[in-house]
């Protein structure tokens, strides 16, 4: 269907809709009033709303099956289930109305105003406030627009949370019915985290966006540096024309590079520490479990990198500037009376790193696909590890690679060190060497099968109580 | 699981798989009714395929679980649902049932034969047919490969919709069990639309596509005039082999531009008609809701066309005419005796342009990826409107940015006008500049706040009774 | 939400979160054991792990929430389902607990150890040691990490399967409180497959791979044959330079055409099939029924090729190679005085190429898109039809007039038969050829109507008892 506006999935035999259906109520007659109102009769439900002063709302901005009353009849004729859609700050304005609300579930829908973790959550305010009723912390997540047009973005999750089990589940249930998928994130502890999840912006992606960014203007200070300021200052070139393209094509290159090391180096170091400790029930650090969460990102990152990489190498030949060289050289060829400017060996290295860079390209494209949701999630265990760890390697391999055939023998000419700053690509072979060489050494029969075994669960004995009874003794899985 | 053929989500304590489930009847024994008997059999059901000549039919094309009998047994059988799979025009050889009808729930599952909004939807007529039956509307998006082969499309929305509610919701239940998820899109008055669904064809772009089509032929046709028909008619130039790839590379950046310009300039439009109105409550003129509804699609094709574009200039060094060109250069450079035709103004032109164009593209395929929808739906509304208004305007500005580096100062020469027809790159920057003038014009503070404070729900009072209570005074979100 | 690692979705009036909760016991304290306990406590159970040796297990590794005791104090504790984490080798070790299992429901949730389809499935091995307790397999393809880091794959399919319907159904709600989308899939005879799921790697892709892989080995060793080692054992020329990256770019597209071709072949057989056999309900065969479920990995394959071959050929004029060449024929242009070496006929031929290539690629690339789940599963019938079909075969018309382009007339040149080898191009055009003008052929009326006449149910009487009703004649759908 094109729009499943009154999209409600109703997957118990509880409420119906018509007009046999339970009433629910909603208190405030704001936007977000407007618009729940208008999904809640369109699942069939009855509504009604209360308002301050009911006379004076425009009638006509609510749906004909919701009725407009006092806060306290709508608190009244509410089965069960409330909405408080009244800004936090007019809370306390409803203590009047505890009585009515006795025992009824009053569902919270209010954003937090910023991001500060300390403060109390609204939802914990609303229940200190009315202690007898019981209060549900859920669908602020869905702006008035998302539950008009609920088609959009229909499967959205709703993240929902309560101490009050009961209540949570009638909540949960009614937001399946209003077709969004709710997802229940525990206790009402948790609230302050659900009335900031739509403030916050790609709270995964800020570190790794970070270090790229730091990575890049590294490689592109260095660069500045190395073939555009010194030549300037030393000779008077005025490379300056390479700013644009020329250097940040140099730049990207070695920012993809070091970022996809970056994405397989803390495996290795996770590793390493089980090795070490002989188990794999002690926690990690913080700074790794961080860094192996943020795996994902950075390998995105550094197929960014390497995408805009290769358009801008395949625009190279569009430049005015390869056109003036190539004219250039040909004038002076001829001049030179040069009939064949040939050199086998430059054919072939340029021949190699196209190849291997298209290769490892064409690889990380595969990563990426199977980074999106509705792909990974069809993977199994065997085939996501595969993918991951087996072709991410092979893009590892490939790139650096890519790198050695480009700089080919370059790095062991003096020339190559001009100003004494060895050739950005040097640099940026370091890490991803590292992180192979690592892997092959952990690839050793010894560490392998050892680290194979304590993955399985076997702890090193000399870190329990020498009583301890291994879980393979026991034959658990 | 790799063929979840039989899958069937039980997700009630409803009719149980085996021998003891309850009778699904089926009334035709045609080739839906096979697929159906089928899926039915294998998610535990019992079912009763009645057919005109049971006798007739070819037993083996249906399960072993399916007992074929007569029209009227089957009709019995049934404990509540039966699918009528039986084509509309030969509803009324099913009359004689009636009485074995009665109170059971009938599922049509029809098609529409045609378009045509007008006519009565199949459901409505067997429920006039069948007055004491409940008639529910479902499962004819289904085609008989989907029903077998449910593996490949499991979680394909299934609208339906009926008067009665409990009989919706059995046939709700039933549809999840079957491992599809149904959708509930109101009563039998939408029963035409769900009949109509698999008929449409992309509905929401046609007229996005029609619009850049229509673009593309007149900047095509424009190119075409000014650098092939004029020159050809004026000096006898043969240029008429740009046709293929020349001209449409010509046009191509030109359609995107627009398109993108087409995106954002809706939102504008849409953001005066608030601040005029002074109200957000007013619906918008019907011809501005279906342009901003189809924005995503003007946006995916402007994506498109750049992309194109961009494949077809890193082709342009590929052409033979470009190998020629530069041959025929070098050799009027050798004869002329020209030692360096480095320009460093167009070097620097060529790379500017170049980079702001890779970027605008850059950002464009991630705005395209965000439109999937297993990643658009994983982000918040904050993340939403970062990605598709922050970074849409820096591609518009991008762009914009390539045209103008790419244009550079010739719009200032004369000779930019032959046959007093400006450069296309002209008119393709009118419409984009506009709306960045726009935007930026709404940036203002007065304007910004106004609108802001529109947007949260106030209403300018002159446009309601002066007795009205401001929301926001209540305190309503 | 950003970790809903709590994620329970409560779908039915089941067991409530809390301390009220139901108590689910878990045979066997491993790894996957307290991953499990994990997931479950934060869903809202009680859990009672059963050790063999619970003093000696590590208190810390479990969750609050779970009350670590012996085997058979588990076995009692439990309500109703039991998890039995020990590996299968062990299950005889816990028949001593018979009598506590009793009429308890099993959750087998071991892996097959190897593929082998013979053995039996351990699941049925439990249901025999414990004939009185009811056995359900599942929860085997989420590992334990999956179980920890719900929010990876929240929404990961998992196979439930069980001879006993109301121990299944216990077990899929369960699956569902844990935030899982549970599958069923019939009997315990399917245990077997559900235990393999996770050793089997991209099962689909095998073969087609495979296949793409022994064209891409033909393709290249016919060019290598032709293009550098006769010529090298006839004349001495060195052509090896071509090896790591002309040659490759010769290949792809050949591959790329065949394999598309691959794609729409079976669909016409399949049509020869129904058209001689007068019916659509006898099977196919097995090779033609395996080659119609691995289209969308050949097309997709196919598209791989084809990008990989535009990445390269839009590459090909960064290569030194192509720089020597120019500035040689340059030269030799200076030397031998010509003005002008533009061919005409040649730049329209490279033009016409490039173009048919680009858009053929585009028209691919929009394919694969909506192969993506998400993208394909918002697709109708038609409109699936439409773009599979439809614009396939437009893609496959344009990579051949791609090719016929390219190839231009110097098919018919002797010379371009060296060594009596026709052109690669000239192969790779057989298949794709065919299959365009099988399907024209297939568009004849007369054809067509018949064909359209099958797929609608009707049969051609020859085939079966004179007696017998057609669908049509009883208007059954």
């Amino acid at each position: 269907m094109h729009k499943p506006l009154l999209a409600a999935e109703v997957s118990e035999p509880g409420p119906q809709p018509g007009l046999g259906g339970p009433v629910i109520g909603i208190i405030g007659s704001g936007d977000f009033s407007r618009s729940l109102a208008a999904r809640l009769v369109a699942s069939g439900f009855r509504v009604a709303v209360g308002s301050r002063a009911p006379g004076r709302v425009s009638r006509a901005a609510f749906p004909a099956g919701a009725e407009l009353c006092s806060q306290g009849e709508a608190a009244q004729r509410a089965d069960r289930l409330l909405f408080v859609a009244v800004y936090p700050e007019h809370y306390h304005s409803l203590l009047g109305l505890s009585q009515q609300l006795q025992g009824k579930v009053l569902v919270d829908v209010s954003n937090a105003s910023s991001l500060s973790r300390q403060e109390q959550s609204n939802a914990e305010r609303l229940a200190q406030l009315f202690p007898q009723s019981s209060v549900v912390k859920g669908f602020n997540v869905l702006s008035a627009w998302a539950l008009q047009a609920g088609a959009c973005d229909g499967n959205r999750q709703v993240p929902i949370c309560s101490d009050e089990a009961d209540s949570k589940v009638a909540v949960l249930q009614l937001a399946r019915r209003l077709g969004f998928s709710p997802v229940d994130v525990g206790g009402l502890c948790a609230a302050r985290g659900v009335e900031e999840a739509p403030l916050v912006l790609f709270p995964s992606w800020g570190r790794p966006i970070l270090l790229t960014f730091l990575l890049f203007l590294f490689f592109y200070g260095y660069n500045f540096l190395r073939h555009i300021l010194l030549p300037f200052l030393d000779q008077g070139e005025n490379n300056f024309y390479q700013l644009p393209l020329v250097t940040v094509n140099d730049t990207l290159p070695a920012v993809a590079l070091v970022t996809l090391a970056l994405v397989y180096l803390p495996g290795l170091v996770a590793a390493v520490f089980q090795l070490a400790r002989g188990t794999k029930y002690k926690r990690f650090p913080g700074w790794l479990d961080g860094w192996l969460c943020s795996r994902k990102q950075l390998g995105l990152l550094s197929f960014l990198c390497a995408g805009l990489h290769a358009v801008y190498s395949m625009c190279l030949t569009l430049r005015s500037a390869a056109g003036y060289t190539l004219l250039n050289t040909a004038y002076h060829q001829v001049k030179a009376g040069v009939e064949n400017s040939w050199v086998e060996q430059l054919v072939w290295r340029s021949d190699l790193y196209l190849s291997c860079g298209i290769l490892g390209l064409g690889i990380l494209a595969l990563l990426a696909v199977t980074s999106l949701p509705s792909v990974g999630n069809a993977l199994n265990w065997r085939e996501f590890t595969f993918v991951q760890s087996g072709l991410g390697y092979a893009a590892l391999t490939l790139s650096i690679m890519h790198t050695l055939f480009f700089g080919w023998d370059f790095a062991f000419f003096p020339s190559a060190y001009r100003y004494y700053l060895p050739p950005v690509y040097l640099l940026a072979l370091i890490l991803p060497c590292t992180v192979l060489v690592g892997r092959v050494f952990l690839a050793l029969p010894c560490l392998m099968f050892r680290l194979a075994k304590i993955r399985r669960g076997w702890e090193c004995t000399r870190h329990r109580p020498p009583n301890h009874l291994e879980p393979e003794a026991t034959g658990d899985v």
